[in-house]
Order: structure tokens, then C-alpha cells, then sequence
């Protein structure tokens, strides 16, 4: 942002990978555009430019504005795809579009949702939280009441464990980056610290665990280390300055940054300290990761450092050969991204991607790469790297590890497995289509 | 975020001002909780802990999910207030209802708007920016073209400059902070830097500012410095990370981050590039500056340093003596704030607010301050500093240096004045019922 007029740059589009891509530097100053990588844009005659034609709209008055205003009708097709859209008697999943939203925030209308019996309609005025087992004293919390603590504000991804499951099928399925990774979304929550009301409660030294229970139907329950409720838990009850949206767990949350999504349980109700976690349903039979050899992990909380590129991706088409930017995003649940490459050829030489700041915990993290495309296949590629040293692992390196599925299922909903945290590929064939690839 | 369990810090609770204002510290760590400041949750006796009351939503299979969900039935009073809900032929705005929201995004669907011609229903297929004038080529932009150019994400504020107009009236009227300040809104903002397309265009070294021009039936129009664009302006494209609500300049708006609101140009069609400003009707006629004596400013870009406080405010109630948490939004066009400080007795003593980080440049900044109350009558104020230097004017300052409007007329819409930004008092009186009040 801190470009000064008159002083530009000499022009830099020194490439710093195979097929096209450029130094992510040419992103500052006037490297890109002086040095005319651009010409998406149309060029106008002098006389043409003036005067413009007035279309319809600028002829009218327009219409009038909404108490809650929402988006255009041209952008219909944003929305969250549904597994579920008759409400029959079983999960429901909403994915969030993220190969038609950029920036970093998920706007609330199309944050994901995962329900197990539909969205529970919950009066905040009747709602409580209790927190009670091994405390001093058992205390409970509406709504209204929370409000009057100290609250935090942070971004924070939230990742459903089963989130990009259709990865281990072994046939590429050709889908959005939507039908892929759509089960993961970052927000702005505000809350109380758990920690807070655990001091308050006089939890007893001895309270190595909390069961966190639901109120929705399925009283869905996990078992949460006391520990991570001292690190950066919050009961969550406002999400992006609103309080929640009813499929995110209105009136009230836990959430533990960076851990599998069912933990940040919705609809808070209770929270129960115990000497040692409670192996419910959710944390047994569903969400245990199974390896190949047919053993599980018992607990698997954390979700692994991951990037996808967003733009260009599958749906998206090039419609002629020049520069594009390449972006998408990048997120761990052990802290900060350090650094994100980008191939453009399938994985042979890697750039440096350009990351967005300021760089947050365990929250989406936008990066750019510029590129020129020269017309060419081309298989665009991405790789992150934490601030803990975790890396993005390559797609042979992950299906070794943890197996893949031999069927290509027609739903991606089908698919068993968990924590896929390996590379996406998207290939661009010389028409500038894009097809969903494993290279 | 960083408290480690089972080392909590000796209980901190100082008084740092009058009237119960705790020491900021004391939002880390156990200090609060463990000395008992709160006493708002409702404590249980063990029996009662369990079983919990299950409510009929904990009953039924829930409501299906739709593909963009909206904010619970409950919260059906968090709306933006209309100044023109027929959509009749004059201006309309839409305010952001402050008091009910918290964190610093504003949602897309509450952010407010201003139009003098309602809501163009612009589709974005045929709508282009054209940049002409002053350059050696000119240039057309589609909203699909400008999607391939690098982008930047920043959050920001807007706010017109006719914010907290109602403030100049001599008596303080009775209405909650969305009808006072809500013509101010913070959200997540991604475009292509302006820099990037003068760059591309060539714009001629002697000109020094552009008009930029809506689509709306107005054609709106403003003189920008050629300085500012370079600085830091944007052609937004997406708020929040999904595509610009209509009412907020769909599919492309001119983003001048701590300009005066109607300078970030909606509906952007045209840059032209030329050497002198244009002098239209909306920095002449509307939107200059009144002075005592009936002087005007020519231009006044800058939106001040300022802050108000959300929580709590006009239209909430203390139900009881107790801790509270004040809170509320500060900003700066000049950049980051440095430092809010809160009063509880209306300006005799101050205590420093904890800031919420990140503390980010031209975007609103959460302030927290503990407090408790003790039932006798208090008045609220708060009063921010920037990183420039500037401070926030106590209301004697103001008034003396720009006037007041001597009728308390029934519309804040009709007072004339713009860049109100000293402080706001809320009274608490020994109810817990809130006024607004000079002090």
C-alpha cells in the first residue's frame, strides 16, 4: 500500500518458476503494469471515452433500500451448495463458494454449516450455559449475561475434520473448489474467554477435561482438554459483528481455534469438567481418523497446516493467453502461515507467493502469485508452510501415509476419510478450461 | 489470548478513575473472575446441575438450511434504520445499528448506505470503469477484467461526513448510537489498487486529480488528489469477502480509506485525469464544511479521529449494580489509534481502555474497559487518540470552534452540519436507565 506517485519502480517481471510466474515483488510498485504484463484491460479511443453510454440504470431512480440488504441479483449463483435441501432425517452440510469470494473473510449468509438434525430455532431468553462437574461452584450464563464480560474479538477459521474428503478418492473428481473444500470458512468471533468462566466457576485442579454439549437435537458432545480451554477458547456469541447465524450455533459457541470443527460446539449448553474425556459418539465412532491397516486415531483435534488456489480453479475459464493472478488461501491450526509457493508446473519449480497481511493465527491467510499465462498446459499448484514448521504435505507423500479410496463415489459425501490436508491441483488446458487433476 | 492455566495472577482488580473504572489489566489473566468482579452469571446448586431442562428445540429435528442464511428470528431488531423507506424521490440512508453488534466487522447486510437516486440495479456484464483524460492511453475495465489484476484485502472504515450530524443540535437528542453514528461501517474490503490502473493507463505527471463518477442517476461525482490515489485507493470489488452489496457500489466502488464516504465514489464508471478539481455539486453545494460566521471549507477530505461507546449505550439497561464491560468503536482517517480512554464520571477522571489487536490503519478499533457499578448515577464518555497525533475534541472545543444548531429538531436528517467527531456521554442513572447527555 505504500507505492509513492512519481517514483516508481523500475519494471521487474523477473519470472521465478516454470511457465509464467513472476517475481512476487512485481505486486509492489509499478513493475506490472508499466511493463504492460497486464492487457486484460479493453483500450479506448480518445473520442470513444467521452461521453459514456448511459445505461438503463443510470436513467432511473433505483430501488429502495432494505433494513438488511443483500447481494446482487447477478450474483445468484453465490451461494452455499447443499447436501441436504429437503431437510430429510439426516446431516446436512452447506459449502461455502470459495472459488467466487476473495479477501479473507466468509461472509456470514455463506459461512459452512454442518447440522445432524437440521438448525435448531433457540430463544437466547430461554437459553442457558451451564458449566458445572468438577467446580466450586456450578454457575449458569444467557445470553444477555455474557455480554457483560470482557470480550475478545479474533478471526479464526473454523474446519469441518471431514472437509475436502472427496481428496481421497483416486480419480481427480472434476468439481469446485466449493464441492471440495467448502466445510472450512473464517470469521471474526467475539466472546468470552473460557477460560474466564472457568476461574469463575473454581475449576478444580484436577479437571483434565470438559464435555462441551450441544442443545441441538442430537445433543451433539466432545470431550475438550482443559488445557486448550487456558490457551484461546471463547464462547463464541458474535460472528463478524452480528451475533451468530442460527446454522453456526446461535445464540452461543465454543470455539477452539484450529481444532476439528464439531469441537467448537454449537449451541453451547453445557460444559461439564471431568477427570478424563467421555469418548462420546462424535469422537468414537464419527470424526476417529482411520489409517490404512484398519486401526483409527483416538484423538485427533488439530487440523493440519492447508492452501488451495481459489482463482483460477475448476469452473473458472481463461479466456485468452496474458497475465493472470493466481490466489487462494492458506490456514493452519498450529498458528501463523510462514510461507506458501506456487508451481504453474505441476509441482517441477516453485515461486513464492506474495501473502496478504497482517498474517493472523489460525485464520485464512490470502495469497497472490502473478503469472503470465502464455497459452500452454499449464497445472497450477499451491503449498504452505506454518510458523511451526508443519509443511503441506505432496499428494504421494499423503496417500502413502493415510490411504486413499478406490472407488471414485459419485457423492463426495461418501467419502470415509479425514484431515486431508495435501496439495490441490488444477490443470489448464490450451483452451484455458480447468480440470481438477493429481499431479 | 495468552493465559496459562493454573498460573493465574494474583487478583488485580485497581480502581484507575472515578466511578468504578478497573484497571485494563485486569482483562488478562484471572483477576476478574477470581475475585469475584463478576457476579453476573446465575450461579446452580449441584442438583440442579443436572439433568438439564431440555427446551422443545432440543426436541424436534430443526429447520433446513438455506443456501444463504440470515440472522435468527430473535434478532429481528437488528436492521439499519431508513430515513426514506417508501423510496421516495430524495436521498435515503440506511444506519448501522451499533448498539446491537460488537467486534469491528461490520455484516455486509448492515453496513450502512447512502443514495440520492435509490439503488442502481447495475449488471455487471455491462457496466465498465473507464479511466480517460490526462492519459496516454485511455482504458476500460469490466468487473471480470479487473478479477485478473493483483488484489489487495485491507479493512476499513467508510463514513459519510454528515455522520453524527445529529451531535450539532444544543439539546442531546434521545436516540440510540445507530441513530447518532450509524452512517459509519467497517468491513474487509478487496480491489485493485488504483495506483496499478493510472500506472497502466499512463497518466500524464501534470494532472493532479480525478473525477470520479457513479452510475447511479445522480452521476455522482468527486475530485480526488491524484496524491491519494497513490497513497492507498482501491477499486473495490469485494466487501466482506463476497462481491459489494448494491447499496454499496456494486460491482465496483473507488475505496479512499479515511476519506469522507461519498469520496469512495459507488457504481465507479469513470477516473478522468485532470489538472485541477472539478468543483461538482457534491463538494460546493453539498457536503462543505459550515463554519461560524458562514464560512466554508472548500475541501475537507479527512475523517477525524473519533470514538463512541456501543456497550453500553441509549436503548440498553443495567439491570443491576455489578460488573459491566464498557465498549465501544474508535477510528481515525489519519491512521491507527493509539490510545481511547474512558470516563464513568463524565470527564473528571480517565482510565486507558484495552485496544483489541489487531489495531489496524483507517479501520475501527474495539475499546474494552472494566467496570463496575454501583448503582449510583455515572456518565459514560470516551475519547481517542491517533498515531498522527490527534486527538478526539472534548464538546466545549468543538462547539466553540464550529457551532451548534440552536433548534432540537425532530429529524436528525435535517441538520446541516458535517465532521462531528468530539465526544459522546451516555448517563446512567441509579435505574440503570441511559441518556444521552453533553458533559
Amino acid at each position: 500500500m505504500s507505492t509513492t506517485y512519481r517514483r516508481g519502480r523500475t519494471p521487474s517481471l523477473d519470472l521465478v518458476a516454470g511457465n509464467g510466474l513472476i517475481d512476487r515483488r512485481a505486486l509492489l510498485g509499478k513493475g506490472i503494469a508499466v511493463a504492460g504484463a497486464m492487457g486484460a484491460a479493453g483500450t479506448v479511443t480518445g473520442a470513444a471515452a467521452e461521453p459514456l453510454k448511459d445505461e438503463q440504470w443510470s436513467l432511473e431512480f433505483g430501488s429502495i433500500m432494505p433494513p438488511v440488504q443483500t447481494a446482487s441479483k447477478y450474483e445468484k449463483d453465490v451461494v452455499r451448495s447443499l447436501s441436504n435441501p429437503q431437510g430429510e432425517f439426516r446431516n446436512s452440510h452447506a459449502r461455502t463458494p470459495h472459488h467466487l469470494l476473495n479477501g479473507t473473510v466468509t461472509p456470514n449468509g455463506l459461512h459452512f454449516s454442518i447440522n445432524h438434525c437440521g438448525v435448531p430455532d433457540i430463544d437466547p431468553a430461554k437459553h442457558k450455559l451451564v458449566i458445572h462437574g468438577m467446580v466450586r461452584q456450578p454457575l449458569e450464563f444467557t445470553l444477555e449475561q455474557l455480554s457483560r464480560y470482557p470480550l475478545v474479538t479474533r478471526m479464526a477459521f473454523v474446519e469441518c475434520a471431514g472437509n475436502s474428503a472427496p481428496m481421497f478418492s483416486n480419480q481427480p473428481l472434476q468439481v469446485t473448489a466449493q464441492a471440495l473444500h467448502g466445510l472450512v470458512s473464517n470469521a471474526e468471533w467475539t466472546g468470552v474467554r473460557l477460560s474466564t468462566l472457568l476461574d469463575e466457576a473454581g475449576i478444580d485442579p484436577r479437571a483434565k477435561w470438559l464435555i462441551a454439549e450441544g442443545a441441538d437435537a442430537q445433543f451433539l458432545d466432545r470431550s475438550i482438554p482443559v488445557k486448550k480451554a487456558y490457551d484461546d477458547a471463547l464462547v463464541a456469541i458474535y460472528q463478524n459483528g452480528e451475533h451468530l447465524m442460527p446454522g453456526n450455533g446461535y445464540p452461543m459457541r465454543l470455539l477452539v481455534p484450529g481444532y476439528q470443527g464439531n469441537m467448537n460446539v454449537k449451541f453451547l449448553r453445557r460444559l461439564k469438567a471431568i477427570d478424563q474425556p467421555a469418548y462420546t459418539y462424535f469422537e468414537t465412532k464419527n470424526y476417529s481418523q482411520i489409517l490404512p491397516g484398519g486401526k483409527t486415531w483416538r484423538f485427533h483435534f488439530l487440523m493440519e497446516v492447508k492452501s488451495f488456489i481459489t482463482h483460477p480453479s475448476f469452473g473458472h475459464h481463461l479466456k485468452e493467453p496474458g497475465y493472470y493472478t493466481i490466489s487462494g488461501v492458506a490456514y493452519s491450526g498450529a498458528g501463523r502461515i510462514a510461507k506458501v509457493l506456487v508451481s504453474a508446473d505441476g509441482g517441477k519449480s516453485w515461486g513464492e507467493a506474495a501473502l496478504q497481511a497482517p498474517v493472523l493465527d489460525k485464520a485464512f491467510t490470502r495469497f497472490q502469485m502473478p503469472w503470465r499465462w502464455d497459452g500452454q498446459p499449464a497445472i497450477l499448484q499451491s503449498r504452505a508452510w506454518d510458523e511451526a514448521g508443519n509443511v503441506q504435505p505432496l499428494r504421494a507423500e499423503f496417500v502413502a501415509a493415510r490411504g486413499e479410496t478406490k472407488q471414485p463415489l459419485a457423492s463426495p459425501l461418501l467419502f470415509p476419510n479425514q484431515h486431508y490436508n495435501s496439495i490441490t491441483s488444477w490443470a489448464v488446458d490450451s483452451k484455458g478450461e480447468i480440470k481438477h487433476v493429481y499431479a
